[in-house]
């Protein structure tokens, strides 16, 4: 058994106040990322459905953080959501992404809902501290909708369904039979009509749950189609912000899993790496080709976390207004953003390949599973193409240009 | 000639009123750096004494940044004054080191001085307009000052001297003969006691005038001895806030001259590069090659910049609190500092001799300069090895170890 | 199942004639290559036993590369040695350290044997197409051997003992009780005294059964210790080119890998990678990006190559003169081979790891098993930690140092 | 004064027999390295025609490594010339480039001469140790040519003619009027229809005359037209390998001026750099940072170095069957070319700009020129654009395109 029953009795959550602050918050994420890491590479072995893992995050109240004051969430804001998903991401990467993915579903109601549709959502997800999933993919046409007068009903298949297994509730997303407009919608995802195929078999991220999943017969009442009034879109002003979003998310957990990378690393090396015969040290933290090591992958990392924090602070002044974001303010904002992705890539893969010489032979074990964080890193820096973001970086260098905003820029 | 006389009529700064909040602040930096960035290929050629440029430092009042408001400074902080010597560095590295370096001299005084003479120095320094300079080296004897009762009086020499020549006070320093006591004070440099020998001839910060200098019979009265009262030293709890604020004006103009060099080049790029010949674009700004090239290196700036815009922050705190700062949080803002100097190190010697990439071979001409970029990196980040900052971050990573306040840790 | 019975039916490789060139042998190695690929990612996921596969490499001829001609082997050389161990683990990289662990031991008698005994040694060892092993460690004194008149025997046990298990022979080492020599023999591997404990269970090279074994009542006589003649040894001059060699086989098998990794990505770009929705090629093998990363890594994996091809003609020259080798020119062939091991190691890291991005996100189903070519640099180029290796050539630089012979420079 | 006379007193060349071995060749190169090396920081400065350096290299016979034996000359081949190449480069980029021209021009003829013309030229060229320079530009008309009768008369102008100020002959290029045709020809240098402008002012291989220059009038015979036959082209079945040959020529002056900085620094690191206050090391190169430093540049060096050994060995062939080679020969050694071009353009930059901070503040004085290593290198390799070079390797690899021969590829 790899879950959470194994480790040390944890807190008693339910008996403790919620957090009341973003120190508070960490402090609390922090608890959790402690508790996750007790046996994160026996999980990432065993690739075990992490259900006990999400009741943790709910047990703890992360999973409510973006909700409202007044239901009982945190009230934060994205920046902190960010920092949040670092944390646990360097613990267990798979987690992180989970996590991560929870809160853009949660939030996604603001991207497409209509104010009151948000403010129900937030509302109900965050009384009832609602695990979110996702069956979206807009790009294609696999799941069809039909309209059954007061109702629409989905059916079809989506390849990726992060999360959705072990969520309460998943967005659905199809297409209205013989028309090009999505649908969007939030189901619960316990339901006979929904079928997961568990055929998530990754090199990394193992955890996420990230199989296909087949749609049968799934009805929703046209006032859950989300952005729908009388069967009529309402669009936004501009909605666009979901791209630098998402992928400021999948930087928080990539940098996390760095960070988890390097602190585990340094740990053993503290505890043991022998230093080398030959190197006349008695200690491997004493080796000088061990500080430079540490010393230069801590720099890199800091430097990417720094332009993540920044980046998410101009961020958060868009979010603030967001049904009047200008495309120059969306368009710089994601050349940011684009910037931040190409370095945490890079930077993570190199931080979680390269730290293993300061652990030594005898921690390629595969017991120490330290080869998860490069495989978890490797795995989702894949998603899009990290050259299109340079790409978009240097275009609006060069060119004045801003990206065109699509489902990847 | 390349002094500013041959640039565009300059605005009549005396006629306008001072910035009054930093993005004023940041904006008059911005004045300067396009007013600085007119000639300063040929000025860097030419290598004469900046003295014209040093007054447009003045006029322009941004050697006041950090001083009184009551006496007609910006009453800013250490944060903006590294963003403002990124500015001016953007346009000449020499000129952002020297405004970089007087920052240091003015502050000096809360290093050493006692209470009332740092308010007096502020004060005067504010008011009159003073660019200071500096013959300071303590670790060695190479100054020596005799007690002639109520003055001292100091003879010698020191090896570097930045910026002496072309200001107004001169922070001088010396060992009290027959003792280890180190004594500082300002004076004025145009005065027969003191010597510059010109002998700065270097590959890069051609124009700080860092050359030798000789120090005969400069008298100064004891009360105007830094932090002595009745000869006595009136130590400070804990005044190590050198070396870290020190190590971040450097960062700021490696900076500083990185991002010109990135902007100059894509400026170039834009209007003077040709597309190549077999490359079946009609632009150059449309090559991939380019668009990948010039969104790498703007997206490790990037990092970089982030990361030296938090660290400022941190330090901020600890400037605040400077009478009270504890080992422990100086010696982490060191460590933090220590990564920032090793990152910007790495990332301005890959932007500036990168970047030529997107140019061409046209671009080498001696006329345009180009290289100025990185020979002024390449000199300045010798200052002291790299290596010993990568050092200190591992040492703290993997020994908790605080790096031992030296000259230069 | 996961052998090579559901391959392909192979050639009869009894029907035919032995190579004759150098250039044969390759072909054959590409051959043998080309069988081992065909399910090397299922192997490796499987984890099973390599007996078919070390049967391959004895069938094909291959083991006996090394072996005189008289007795059917290739009177081939070290550099082809390397070359073919580089096309095998191109294929498998497991499979290739084994084969060139075999070499070693093959050659090692030369390192200590009489020449009466290095001449029995290859003659029995290719006319009986021995597989080799190894149980040696002569840095501890785990085994201890006693001396019973005519016979010694060997007790205790080696925490590694790569390929053992799936060879004909095993080159044993202990020392002699109550002194301070080693002494090497050749054993039978198949027998009760050598009990293996399948214990090896790391990230990567997961089918060279390098786990420990333990060793009871090995009975060798006399005569057969290598290099005593009357129970005395006859030195060598000089006879410490066993890690120059050592260390090249491990590069060789380092580069294979990278080679592996780059071939096989580079044909699943060709055939399955779909070119980005967004930039506005219709075929992969059309964007820029894949051509300038495919560029790029290419040309740092063959400047590696040909560092390690010319590296080991200049070893040819000392192993021809291997009685009287000087300890200039065994240094200075050292300090030449560190040179390679420290940039095969971080190029076959950075082409296994950055590889990926030329293959996009559904390359990373665990089935494709690509992560095995990073695993498996990344676990064995941990050997002995190369930051030595950079040292040993600095040292020559700059101090004209040569290393001092240990077991590991 | 910074010419050859103020150097210790050279040897007396021509009582000394010529090199006859490859060896030998490489030390008289070695010789001539070390009387260039001498003042080659203060000849760089003060940049005058480097009429005496020329004059070594012809006294020293290296001019006429590719000549014909039986006229004096070393009847060497390509592989040893750019070794030769970069021995004088390592002490002066300009010189050895100079001298890499040399070569080319003189070989040129091979290109599009007939088989009596080469003959004639070699034998010509060898006998009076002509150094060659050259004016041509195939892409542009810039010089027309005239047909008068018996002559043809150039008249034009071209924006580069390397070397051809202090040459004794001139390859001139020229476009027949009205035609598409292009005329190469040998002339003299020193005529008065050629005049050159002197206009070479760039920030790197100050010394190699590569200015402007005007043609008027400049009459040659019609037998001297290389390739003609009563006034009509007899083409070469196949005359491409000049770009692979030029390409290798560049490789071999940046590989050598990298070596030589990695060496002057070494030195000076030995002898002058003091080890850091803080290190607790008593002699700089004993510090872990310097060891590391120098083993990772030397390490990368060797690399590209042996990688361009390995190239020219397989361009050898081409060569030794130069009327006959095939598109496809021809197209695989091109990309080769090209991965050696990309490396040798990295790593060069690297050493030359990293090299630096194993010397320590006080080496960046103007005095000891050490930039002009990264000046000459960063000039020359923007000759075109790097990033095609890898884009070639990239084709080869995943489309198995060959380049198409072009001027630069």
């Amino acid at each position: 058994m790899t879950t959470l029953e194994n480790r040390p009795a944890t807190t008693a959550w339910a008996d403790r106040p919620a957090p009341d602050s973003p120190d508070a918050w960490l402090a609390r994420a922090r608890e959790v990322r402690a508790l996750l890491a007790v046996d994160a590479a026996a999980r990432d072995r065993a690739g075990e459905t992490p259900y006990a893992e999400v009741a943790l995050l709910k047990d703890s109240g992360l999973v409510t953080l973006l909700g409202p004051v007044a239901e009982g969430g945190g009230g934060q804001e994205w920046p902190l959501a960010y920092r949040v998903v670092r944390e646990i991401a360097a613990a267990d990467g798979s987690i992180g992404q989970l996590l991560g993915y929870h809160y853009l579903w949660f939030w996604a109601a603001r991207l497409v809902g209509t104010r009151e549709q948000i403010a129900a959502v937030e509302a109900d997800a965050t009384r009832n501290r609602w695990f979110f999933g996702g069956a979206v993919n807009p790009r294609d046409s696999d799941v069809v909708i039909r309209d059954e007068g007061d109702r629409i009903v989905y059916n079809g298949g989506k390849t990726f369904s992060t999360g959705s297994k072990v969520s309460d509730v998943t967005v659905l997303e199809g297409v209205l039979e013989g028309t090009d407009t999505h649908v969007f919608a939030i189901v619960p995802s316990d339901q006979p009509g929904i079928v997961f195929h568990d055929d998530w078999d990754n090199i990394g991220q193992r955890l996420t749950e990230s199989g296909s999943v087949t749609i049968t017969d799934v009805a929703v009442p046209w006032e859950a189609a989300a952005g729908f009034v009388d069967k009529a879109f309402q669009p936004r002003v501009y909605n666009t912000l979901n791209v630098p979003t998402i992928q400021l998310v999948f930087v928080s957990f990539y940098l996390g899993i760095a960070r988890g990378a390097l602190e585990t690393a340094a740990e053993y090396t503290r505890t043991r790496t022998r230093p080398w015969l030959h190197g006349g040290q008695e200690r491997a933290v004493d080796e000088p080709y061990q500080l430079d090591l540490y010393g230069d992958l801590a720099s890199k990392l800091w430097a990417v976390e720094a332009l993540a924090d920044q980046v998410a602070q101009e961020g958060l002044v868009i979010h603030h207004d967001a049904w009047e974001v200008t495309p120059q303010q969306r368009g710089e904002h994601e050349v940011r953003v684009a910037a931040v992705k190409a370095r945490a890539t890079e930077v993570a893969l190199e931080v979680t390949s390269t730290v293993f010489e300061g652990l030594g032979a005898r921690a390629t074990a595969a017991e120490l599973g330290f080869d998860r964080f490069w495989r978890n890193v490797r795995t989702h820096t894949l998603h899009d193409p990290v050259a299109y973001k340079r790409r978009e970086v240097g275009a609006f260098l060069l060119r004045d240009e801003l990206p065109e905003p699509t489902w990847y820029s």
